[in-house]
This record gives C-alpha cells, sequence and structure tokens, in this order.
C-alpha cells in the first residue's frame, strides 16, 4: 500500500469507524444532484440511511435465520413499547429518574428479554455496591453479633462485635433485638434498605445537584462498610456478587476495589493481600462451579482521588508487587471517587509515569475513570486527556469525550474502549434523559463502548440488565436492533483484560449461550407466530 | 494536487473541521510513546489539548491587542461566575430551568458584556413570538377597541372590535373596563402577561413533558393572535421587534412566518401580500433609520407540518411567486410545528422536489426544522436525512444530528449551518441541563452552528443575548472565549440568507461595531486595571 493509501485508510478509519467500510458514504456523495427524480431521490435516500446506520455498533454484523426471527420479535416489542410512550405519553423509561422508571422497565417485555441474554462481561463496576443491598438486609444483618447504631442524623451504621465497644454519639445495638422489638419486621427491613442506598421517593427534589446526591451516595458505601468489611461476610458477599451477575447472564466480571482492611470478630484484621486472596480463590471457585455459564473475572485495584501524590506512587508500587503476586486476577489501577472535586490525574503524574520510567519498563495497566463531569474545560474534563496519554486500557464514564474531538480521535487510534454506566450517569446528575447521554453519539459511530453498571445495588438496580435495557432503548434509536445488543456483549469480551487465551475461551462459552438464548426466545415468543418470520439479514 | 491529496485533505477535512489545521494531532501522534520523560509528556500533553482546542469554533481566530485585553476581561469574569458556581454549589444557570435562571443570569457581569457585544443576525425566529409580551400588555392591550375574553380554563384571548360579536363560550368584554375594574393595574396587566406567555413559578412540575409543554406553547400564539394580527398592531408588532434586537446589538434577522390574515376594525382582511409587503417596507425603514445599528432582515415563509401534500405544493408556488415578488426580503420556505407528531417531510416529497424538477429549475432556498427530536430512529428523527438531501440552507435545531454521523458528514460537506436555539431547547423539554445540549459536541468540532433565539418573548427572554450567554457558558467550557463569541457572530452573517454583497456590507458595519464594543469594554472595566494585560494572541 502506499503512503497515500495508508494515509488515507486511517483517515478513513477516524471518519467511519473501525469496522465500517466508507462505500456507502462515498456513493451517496459522488450520486448526488439536486435535481432528481423521484425514485433517484428516494434510492439516495436509502443509501445515505444505510450509510448512517451501518456506522452504527453491531450493523456490520450478519444475524443468521434464527436470530432474524428473534430480532423479529425483539422488534416488535421495541416498538411497541416506544409507540406505545411516543403516543400516549405514558413515560419513557429513559427518559425518566430510574427510580420512577425502575417498576416500569420491570414489566417491558423487552427487558426480560434482556435479562435472558448473554450478555458478556460487566467491566465497571465497584467492589462494595454490586450485590443487591437486600441481601445484606435480609441476610447479613440477620446473622449473629450484627450491631447497628443510629446517628442524630438518622443515618444507621453496622459493625460486627462480640461485645461493642462505648459509642456515645452513635451507640451500638444488637440488631436482633432491636428488629423483634420494632413491632414491625418488614418495616424494620425495608428502613435499613432504604438507608443503605440512595434510593427514596422523591429524587429530584432530595437530590437537586450532583454534590448533594454523591454525599448521600459516599455516606451509603460507609454505612455498609461495617457488615461488608467483616471477614467471613466479605467472602460471602463477593460470592453473592458472582451469583447475581451470573444469574443475571453475566459470564464476567471486572470491578474496581479499595482493597480494605477486613475484621474478624475477635479483633484480627486482614490486611489488603488477604482481600486479594479472597477475590482470586472465590473468582475461580466459582467459575469451576459455574462452568456452563461463568468464565471468571479480574480485579482493579483503585485509590481515592484525594490522597498525596507520594501515597499515590506507593500504591502504583504496591500494584506491581500485586500483579505479580495475582497474575490471573490483578488486572491494573484506577484512581475513583467523585472526579469533579477531586485530585485530577494530572497532579498524580510523576507517580503514574513511575512504572514506564524503569530502567526495564514495567507494565501496570490503567483503567482510568476520567471526564465523569459536565464541566467543559476544567481540571476534571482534562483527566480525558491523562488517560489517553497515559494509554489507560479504557476509560471509566469518559461521559465529556464527545466535547474533545482530537482526544476523541486519539482513543479511538489507541482503541480505548469507553466503559458507559447509563443509569450511574443519571442517577449521579450527570443527565436526566437518557436519550440525551453522549454515548447515544458514541454508539452512532460505533465508537468502541461497554456497558456496564457502576453500583447497580445503590439505586436498587440488579446484575447488568438494567443498563443494558438503556443503552438499547434510550441510548439507541427505534431502529437499532439485536445486532447492537450482540455487539456490545461482544465489546464486553474483547475490550475486557483477558488475555487472548482467556478471551478466546470466553468467546466459546458465549456463543454457546447465545445460541441457547435465541432458541429460547424463539421458544417463549411462538405465540408470536405471524412475526417469527426471519426479517432481513442485514448486514 | 494529485488525486490521493484531494482525497486525503477532503477527509482531513471532515476530521478537523473547516477552518482546522491537523498539523498539531498527527505531531502528538508521531511522537507519542509511552515511556516518556515528564517534560516529554508535558509537551505532548500541551500539544493534545491545543489540538482539541483548535478545532473548537473561533480558535482560528488571532485576536488584537484591544482585544486581548477585552477577551482578559470578559474570561476574568467567566471563571469567577463557573467557579462560584463549582465551588460553592450555587446554581449555575445553564444547568437549571431557564424561568429559574434568568434573574441569576441578568446579575451576571459575562450577560451585560454579551449584551452589549455585536452579535450578528438572529436566523431562527418566529414571526409571533419575538417581541417582549410586555409591550403587548402595556402597549397594545391599552390601545382603543382592545377587547378580551376569558375561556372556561383561564386562558384569555383577545380581539379588536367596534363592536364585539355574541361570544357565549367566552364573551368578549373591553380591556379597559375590566383593567379599570380590577383594583390592582399591576396585577391585572401581570395576570394578562403570564397568560400569553409559558412562563410561571414550577415549570418542572407544570409541564412534565414535551407534547405537555408544546401544547400550552401552541396556545399562547393562539391567544395572542388576536392582538397582532390587527393590522395596524402587526405593523408595530415588526417595528418593535427590530427595535428590541437592535437594542440588543443585534443587526440582521430572519425569521420564519406564516404570513397570516390580518384584519382592520371595520372588518376588511389583508392578504399574505399585504403582511409580506408590511416586511418588506418595515425591514427597509428601520434599517434607513438605523443605518449606524442595523444591516435589515429577511423572511422564511413556512407552512404547519399538519398541512395535506397537495396544500404543500401550493405553498410551495406561492413561495415561488413571493420570491420573484420580494426578491430582497423572501428569503425562503419551511415547515414548522411541533416536530414529532408532525407530517415528515418525506411525505412531501412530491412538492418539495418541485423546483427542481422543471424543465428550467427554479430556485427556491429551505431552511427546515429537522430533528428537533429525543426520538432517534424515527420519522421526525429522519427529517433530518430529507432536510440534508433536499439541500437546505440551514438547519433549525438539527438537534438529534449528533446521532447521525452520515447525516453530519453530509451536512458539513454542504456546508449547512445549524441553527441551534438553546433555551428553547431547554423549555421545549429536549433537555433540561445545558451542559448537556448536542451542541456542545458541534462547537468543539467546529461544525457551522449559529445560535439562536426561537421565540424569546413566549418564555420571558428577550434579543438574542441570553442564548448567546448560554452558548458561552453552558454549550461550551470554562476556557472557550471571545474568540467563540466572535466567531459565532461572523457566522451569523456567513450563513445568513444575505447575498454577498448584502453580507459584506453587513460585515463592514458588524466589525465597526466590534471595534467599538472592545473600547467599550475597556473603559467600563478599567477598574480591573491589573487584569487588564492583553492574554496570549492565540491562533
Amino acid at each position: 500500500m502506499e503512503w497515500y493509501d495508508w494515509k488515507f485508510s486511517v483517515c478513513l478509519w477516524f471518519v467511519f469507524g473501525v469496522h465500517s467500510s466508507p462505500v456507502n458514504i462515498r456513493q451517496v456523495y459522488e450520486s448526488y444532484d439536486a435535481s432528481v427524480s423521484r425514485d433517484t431521490y428516494l434510492r439516495q435516500r436509502e443509501a445515505l440511511l444505510q450509510a448512517d446506520e451501518n456506522m452504527r455498533i453491531g450493523n456490520k454484523i450478519v444475524l443468521d435465520e434464527n436470530e432474524r426471527r428473534a430480532n423479529t420479535i425483539l422488534m416488535h416489542y421495541k416498538t411497541l413499547e416506544i409507540n406505545k410512550s411516543r403516543a400516549s405519553d405514558t413515560p419513557f423509561p429513559p427518559s425518566i429518574h430510574f427510580f420512577q422508571a425502575k417498576p416500569l422497565i420491570e414489566k417491558s417485555k423487552v427487558f426480560q428479554i434482556i435479562k435472558k441474554m448473554p450478555k458478556g462481561g460487566a467491566l465497571h463496576l465497584h467492589d462494595t455496591s454490586i450485590t443487591d443491598v437486600n441481601w445484606l438486609v435480609k441476610n447479613v444483618t440477620y446473622r449473629e453479633n450484627c450491631y447497628m447504631c443510629i446517628n442524630k442524623d438518622g443515618f444507621i451504621y453496622f459493625h460486627f462485635w462480640s461485645t461493642p465497644p462505648q459509642n456515645p454519639d452513635c451507640p451500638w445495638r444488637l440488631v436482633k433485638t432491636e428488629r423483634a422489638n420494632s413491632g414491625n419486621v418488614d418495616l424494620f427491613d425495608q428502613r435499613i434498605y432504604n438507608n443503605l442506598t440512595i434510593v427514596l421517593d422523591d429524587p429530584v427534589s432530595a437530590y437537586p445537584s450532583i454534590n448533594v446526591v454523591w454525599k448521600r451516595f459516599l455516606q451509603t458505601f460507609d454505612q455498609a462498610g461495617g457488615l461488608i468489611y467483616y471477614a467471613p461476610v466479605f467472602r460471602d458477599y463477593f460470592y453473592e456478587a458472582l451469583q447475581e451477575f451470573c444469574d443475571d447472564n453475566v459470564q464476567y466480571l471486572e470491578f474496581r476495589g479499595l482493597l480494605p482492611t477486613t475484621y474478624e470478630l475477635n479483633g484480627q484484621e486482614h490486611d489488603q493481600t488477604w482481600a486479594l486472596k479472597v477475590y482470586d480463590t472465590i473468582f475461580k471457585q466459582f467459575t469451576s462451579t459455574n462452568k456452563q455459564k461463568f468464565s471468571g473475572g479480574k480485579f482493579i485495584y483503585s485509590s481515592l482521588r484525594i490522597y498525596k501524590e507520594k501515597d499515590i506512587l506507593g500504591e502504583v508500587i504496591k500494584s506491581l508487587k500485586f500483579i505479580k503476586q495475582f497474575p490471573d486476577t490483578f488486572a491494573g489501577y484506577d484512581l475513583v471517587g467523585q472526579e469533579d472535586p477531586g485530585i485530577p490525574l494530572l497532579d498524580y503524574l510523576d507517580a503514574l509515569l513511575y512504572p514506564s520510567q524503569q530502567s526495564q519498563p514495567l507494565s501496570l495497566p490503567y483503567f482510568f475513570h476520567a471526564g465523569e463531569t459536565d464541566w467543559e474545560g476544567t481540571p476534571t474534563d482534562r483527566n480525558l486527556v491523562d488517560a489517553v496519554l497515559l494509554n489507560t486500557s479504557r476509560i471509566g464514564h469518559g461521559y465529556a469525550i464527545v466535547k474533545h474531538p482530537a482526544v476523541l480521535q486519539m482513543a479511538k487510534t489507541k482503541n480505548i474502549a469507553i466503559e458507559v454506566n447509563p443509569i450511574s450517569n443519571q442517577v449521579l446528575k450527570l443527565v436526566d434523559d437518557l436519550r440525551n447521554h453522549p454515548a447515544a453519539a458514541l454508539i452512532a459511530e460505533n465508537y468502541p463502548v461497554v456497558i456496564s453498571a457502576d453500583d447497580p445495588a445503590l439505586w436498587g438496580a440488579r446484575g447488568l440488565s438494567y443498563d443494558f435495557y438503556m443503552a438499547f432503548m434510550g441510548l439507541s434509536g427505534e431502529n437499532s436492533d439485536l445486532r447492537l445488543l450482540k455487539q456490545l456483549a461482544i465489546n464486553s469480551i474483547m475490550y475486557s483484560a483477558m488475555t487472548a487465551n482467556e478471551k478466546a475461551q470466553a468467546m466459546d462459552l458465549w456463543k454457546l449461550n447465545w445460541s441457547h438464548f435465541i432458541q429460547q426466545i424463539l421458544q417463549e415468543n411462538q405465540n408470536l407466530s405471524s412475526y417469527i418470520r426471519p426479517g432481513p439479514p442485514f448486514g
């Protein structure tokens, strides 16, 4: 290939996306003429529409006959549900707050199909916000030696003690006794649930700004910490998380975590290596007992973006040790916390350059949160620049990246996937109506996007299906179909931190479960026989 | 230039925008290396940041020394106001509803500078929603023979009558008498004002959906119609509109209109040609008496997108007649009304192709509203495709275009400007927080954008400054500066329907007023002497 052809190809690749062929667009341009006949116009129109749709994530996929039948069923329900909202002005779930949308979503046939769909991996999650809080309430708080205290603002904290210490500002009481004395166990448990999540009746009034909702959000981590950091619970919590995601047909997990110090009832404390060993062991154990549905997972160590730079250097060095110690499970490093008031990546530059600056450069994959902000032109917004220049493997959220065309191009060149967490971005106040989420543009132009759930438990979601529903219904159009869902699942495997070999195995498992899923949809919707004609093959 | 260089250039032009040079980006790519020193990293970072910023609208402009001083003042206030919101969590006007934001904006120093700035033209306005409703209340409803009636739902309608007819459902009463009997003239007038606009205290509750707010919005046109369509008022209303925009330092207007039948007190009715003559005459009259500040304007005839196709053909043919009859003032044709439930452009295809299909093709410039929707993949959304294929001169709103990369590319190739109306899109329920407006991405990549005001009077705005404020503070970042504002003003002249000669004259006038404006800013902010060092020249 001559150099100019190469330049042109690279350039077209920017324009049309990794997997797209530019042919349709160029045909449209070349054949365009203003004074055309109706027929010619309609042909040009079809070509432009096709060119546009072909750029979308998944639209290069050619479905087989069964998939086309399943797609017809899926699109029957999708169109029905969208038109219902368009015509009768009933709320469209992606356009309203998730707390109000959740019961509507659960009634949706599209959602029920998505729940059954093998969704690949969930790549953006956090350690202590992934297991349904109902499990904490109904299982953990029912265990022996579980104590609670209610602070002056009415927030409930928990801890396991053999004998609780004095705690004048928030005296410890045995949960078992409190529950028994409450007079209404269901109400008591519901109160705990509400207290450990950000869920409430009127989120619009309760959380007027991003700072208010983040304050409450971070507090729930503290409140539940005493439960989750109890060593026996810590193991069970993680196992339960894997079970819930597996039940939701997610076969692989990558999650960020702080590797907290955990405790035993006798006061003994476990260090970070202990926590990592738990993750490593349970990942392997769960995978081996769920071979038909689960491929495993990896851990991304994270520090709070309020640390001093010298502390971050320590964390980086520690990560380099962990990556050797737990090669199967330890994937890399990130910084977490509310990004707007947090310290920008630039301030940690020397620490973050450390691995690559060694005389024998060391490899520490980064998975930076960046651009989780509505504020353009600020240091937070510029985290996107540093994430990309520091060769992040993926970008967490990347919400602001569409406002940075040069950064977006470089990220695309480097094939850096963006981890989109639709519901998180809504409940944490970046955007109200998810149809306005900037990832709609990324999906439309086949930017490598993966869909994840961030902290689903804290807003009453569970697994990955709610976020996939939002991506399918809100972040893409009425005409985006099974091919988008399929490619998003494939993306989640391809852009994971798995090795090539692990990816191949995970893809094999996913393909198997995908074909089961397609069969299941066809079987369960035989009543729609008039619809179960295969649609066009596409692609 | 060889063909491959040409291809490459065209391609780069897609990627980097019309006026951008790709050099910075390529330098960044070529010099990139992961294991770099801190200094090298920082140089690469600066190059990528610059490449990114250079793509923004206006960032190729080189400011002269006075402009740089004025820019320093402007940016002093901009940074102050943004940081105030970021730090102390006070509401950021572009992020909250305009009804709540308006008093905050009016206190803003940035807004006061923008008000004084010569903003060029306002290219997207509608005939009967551009003059402050206070003028209707305080001037028109005080005229002789003005009657009002209040319907069963409490909405007030108006008409001028010598003797009002029977109107049992809504009996006519003389405004003068009602006002006198009201006991509180101010309250009476305020009630009329509120009734003729969509302004109210709690818009979030009052307008839960786009359909609800549009219903109320369209009703206000009906309510005020009886005032504005009274022939003597019709003339004055239009003159007052020009005066208000001129006072707001807008030198040129293009507006859509239905050319309504107007009436005299004696029952005589005037046809559409009469209305066009009024526009033509008053444009010329106002321009000649305001030579130092005003360049004129043009009219875009519009039909409601509920008509049958045969009626649209009639409207197109009528437009072809008008364009000959009023060559200075008649600019072209559009279809208006709420786009989501409206008939799509495609259904009017034969009528809209009519001019170009004549054996001697006729020219009728189109200025289509298209993509004023949150619903992707619907017929409304596809209006964007037809607008572009039908060679629209500009796109009204184009809100959805970022979800259509191929259509966006073709529109850019054809140099079709997008008329962005930030406040309109917010109050009419497309987006809540204007930092999420998709035009932020268009501005960031130097898509030809013009800022306009749509129907400012109906939501209590006036002129163009409120929308320019939103574009400057909400649709672009903390670091976008005077160059953005300057280019937006220039765009509004370059993408207008003026002839080349008219544009040249308008640009001359604009340049003169621009240099007065810069002087004025410097003079009025001498107290900021420590800041009035010229910033860097940029560009």
